[in-house]
């Protein structure tokens, strides 16, 4: 029997540990990764280079290193960022050795496939588009709450003083990874989540091909709240409101499940609603870490998923 | 049987060229590597970060990645140079590996051995010295003849327009690295160039605990002459100039064996009794590549070594 086929979508930390969690089960693997960053290393080698941010995509990257010890050395040199204060503080390792790939084969997704072969990566990561793309959203700003403001940029959104109500992607319909919503097509399932709920998640919601084929595939899906709001762009925001943002933007959307931490729940009869909106039955169970409450635990996420899919994964 | 072990020394091509030979046969590998440079993106680094110059180490290691598609790869990405004309524009991929490793370990030896590890180098890459180096050249400039002007930088020697008569190390005697002479004292035998002569072959007889491993390890010592004159620092020389020259640099050295090219024979009287100087028979052999006779041919090269070291060896 083949492995199950699994599409994982979004960006940073919330994407790498759905990586993390995946590359423990026998799964193919295949993460897809918003490509809007515009700040820190990833916007100045934007900028310098102009390709694709690619601090997502490194993260990914190093979430799927193997398991053994020339794997995670392989991830602790990908996430390392320069110290000092010259030309190349702050910039990943990992962020540097994609970008000269990238140089040498000219494509991202060749060059993606390449890092990956080089690293052992354990699955395939791919960008949502192959353009890079930018983030505009519509605020309420504590300074001004009366009013929705139009912030730009992901870096200034994710950080933005008060409350994001609905994000869009500049160009507005970006061509779609053809690999991507072919792997999206030929997935067994599609994990959703956790992540940066505005700058992250949602936006691999807005690329026109891409959300067709989500909405689309036979495969089952399954989103993943997070496990705290973050300061800043999802403040005050519960995990009902997650869901509430999810159908403003994606309003055609079917989920299977919904996966919520234990510590999450609230009012569970309004969450079990808010999912039913979407066709999906609401899963929980301790999914973050002990000693990190703010961090989902790969081995705990892994049970939690083999527990919702079922059958046919181990 | 234990494979036969093997030190090479110098820097650049030169030395790239032996260990890519070395890598032909069954032998353990030591590169030991001049950490002089001070241009391009080596001197670069070197500036920013503190750290030792790594363009000649990253040449080394490149030269001992694999055989197989997997190392060829690694190779050609670490030797990758960064096009466009920002803060990136001609760093080699290898070196930023290289420095962001050392980053982490803080320790040269243990960031090259991990380097070495993590792109499976079959062999070792070590500096001469845990210090980054300065070279200065007594120069006979072609603009003033008559007197001996001094020279100072790698990069500024290897390009000079006069005739180079004599190299030093700023500072004088710098430490050795620890591993490196330990490598010497344990070889079979030790290779010495091809390459710059006077800032990368010279520089690796002038570190004191180096010279004194190697003059009086038991090892056999095999001199590996040029292939041509390079514009520059050794323009004019014969190849019995060149051994002129390290008489003059290390007169107490006794080598086992010269190795010259066919084509750089001259008169083969002269040669060999400059070879004699030194108690060394003359070798000689097509070792230049068919295609760029100013570049050594591995297999060529490998051939060379197995005949001139004679049984042990395949």
């Amino acid at each position: 029997m083949s492995p199950v086929r699994v599409v994982a979508l979004g960006g940073g930390h919330g994407l790498a540990a759905t990586l993390s969690a995946l590359r423990l089960l026998e799964t193919r693997i295949t993460g897809i990764v918003t490509v809007a960053d515009n700040g820190g290393s990833s916007g100045r080698l934007r900028e310098e280079l102009g390709i694709l941010p690619p601090g997502d995509l490194r993260m990914a990257l190093s979430a799927l290193c193997g398991d053994d010890e020339w794997g995670r050395r392989w991830a602790d040199v990908l996430q390392h960022r320069f110290e000092g204060d010259g030309a190349l503080h702050g910039h990943a390792v990992g962020n540097l050795l994609i970008a000269g790939i990238w140089e040498i084969l000219g494509d991202p997704v060749d060059g993606l496939d390449l890092v990956g072969q080089l690293l052992g990566a354990r699955g395939r990561v791919l960008p949502m588009s192959a353009v890079p793309l930018d983030i505009e959203a519509d605020v309420h700003l504590d300074d001004s709450p009366d009013q929705l403001t139009v912030v730009r940029g992901q870096a200034e959104v994710a950080t933005v003083e008060g409350q994001v109500v609905s994000v869009r992607l500049d160009p507005h319909d970006p061509p779609a990874c053809p690999q991507a919503v072919q792997a999206v097509q030929d997935a067994d399932w599609v994990v959703v989540g956790p992540g940066s709920w505005f700058t992250s998640v949602m936006p691999t919601l807005l690329v026109p091909q891409l959300r067709r084929a989500l909405v689309e595939t036979s495969a089952r899906r399954i989103l993943v709240l997070n496990l705290q709001e973050q300061p800043g762009e999802t403040e005050g925001l519960s995990p009902a409101d997650h869901l509430e943002v999810l159908a403003a933007h994606a309003p055609e959307l079917r989920l299977d499940a919904v996966l919520v931490d234990d510590s999450m729940m609230g009012d569970e009869q309004v969450l079990r609603s808010a999912a039913a909106r979407f066709g999906a039955s609401l899963h929980t169970g301790p999914v973050a870490r002990d000693e990190a409450r703010d961090q989902h635990d790969p081995a705990r996420l892994a049970t939690a998923f083999a527990s919702v899919v079922g059958p046919g994964i181990e």
